[in-house]
């Protein structure tokens, strides 16, 4: 696949991992980034029996945590240099359970923009090698350029 | 107020702090469960650095999973004895940073079904006492009994 | 009710139903402006044959358009007198099938900015005297003042 | 494309073209269907004047009502013959304003499932000749065999 966007900053990878490494509750849930390219980003997250709901499974707010955060990432790679990212609203539908021991959430820019980012995030959840598709998020994202109000 | 909904099972109040016992992500997160009526659930997280984003704030995640939590447990408080609940999807809006020492998530429902149950979700952010409306959730939530197909 | 929003423009009134008149949707679908306060707006919409879906009741995208118009007018009744409106995304829960002669929908903003506006409109389907909410809406709107790149 | 997903109705075209012409509010709009395959469904809207909001463009509530029926009828072809399909939700992102002659909106089921099936619409505005990506949508469908209970 040929990457459709190309990123304002050279340097958008290192701002990302960057970014990423200061997300404490990544560290404290166990995700990594395995993936940074313009207007992508994939993170993965072991299973551990921190992460669960009631029945075993992944939380669902777990899947939402790191769906937001990949495709959140895979808009602010596209951001100049001085920008912020902030998210503005997500949407989620779980279609299975987080049943396995690995789960990848892939993000991805559907539309930049110098104000909105449109990005989209799919999650799958690994069991015994086998990749099922758990969860699909729709996102929009805000670049913010040194304005002290946020997002209103 | 006077509460609208009738549980169908009058032990619905120990049911959900068992199913939250369960959680362990809830654990994991330092979240609790403070308030449990018909059709209402109201769960309290306390700020430490591990559920920090990059700016040291909440992340939107976190505050998505304790959103998902409480509404889906309000809406879990309707549902009969033997049925468990599942988060079909949820959309969040985040209206101001989590930049506080307190979240405080109040699920509602809104319309409650023997197979759907569509839940709401409020959040609060509290710093320095002053609380601050920053994310409210819509979510679709589906019971299930006994049927090993969970959602599809 | 005390208002709690209080509006840039004077004129907000005029400013949303001049507005309202130029959506020749809304004329095609026979709605209504009921009501317009400040952060409110209420659109109704009797029932015809044209609005129907396959089972003769009000279509779920014609429960959505008045519904984004509602929750769309009650944020522009907010927003200063040079800017225009636009529907960023919104998502919306079909609670009740459209059964019934009347439609009303009321929208309301939940937090208005200076960029953008978090908004939730609910629609209620009236028939033979009984009001049955049918469907509830979170939406985000983006204000634009003489900006040619409007969303992006 | 090899399709994915096998109908378990044969008829399936039929019963969507059948459904679709009762769908008075298609008609009223001037909204065709263009294509049936199993989990897939594009519909086609030329723009005419009743179709804007105030600036002249396809109004967004125009927008999401062919898309809501683009993506329900997408998983409508992939139910058993004597399902009736019901939009639970759906959520719409605009991307781009509605601007020009003609709206492209094609569904595709994500996951089709005995009660609940999430598919995804994407809606293209045409001016002369460019296509441009102006929404995206993510929709729950519930499958409804004989209970008059509709949706909860």
């Amino acid at each position: 696949m040929i990457n459709k966007f190309q990123p304002m900053d050279p340097d958008f990878a290192t701002r990302v991992k960057n970014s990423f490494a200061k997300q404490k509750i990544m560290e404290h849930l166990g995700a990594k980034i395995a993936t940074v390219e313009p207007g992508i980003c994939i993170i993965e997250l072991p299973f551990k029996e921190e992460l669960a709901q009631q029945h075993g499974f992944f939380h669902g707010g777990v899947i939402g945590t790191i769906a937001d955060s990949a495709a959140g990432y895979a808009g602010f790679s596209l951001m100049p240099k001085n920008a912020a990212v902030l998210t503005v609203e997500y949407k989620m539908n779980i279609m299975s359970p987080g049943d396995g021991e690995l789960l990848i959430a892939k993000g991805e820019v559907i539309k930049p923009g110098r104000t909105l980012t449109i990005a989209k995030a799919d999650v799958w959840v690994v069991k015994e090698s086998k990749k099922t598709l758990c969860a699909t998020m729709l996102q929009t994202l805000i670049a913010r350029t040194g304005d002290p109000e946020f997002i209103g």
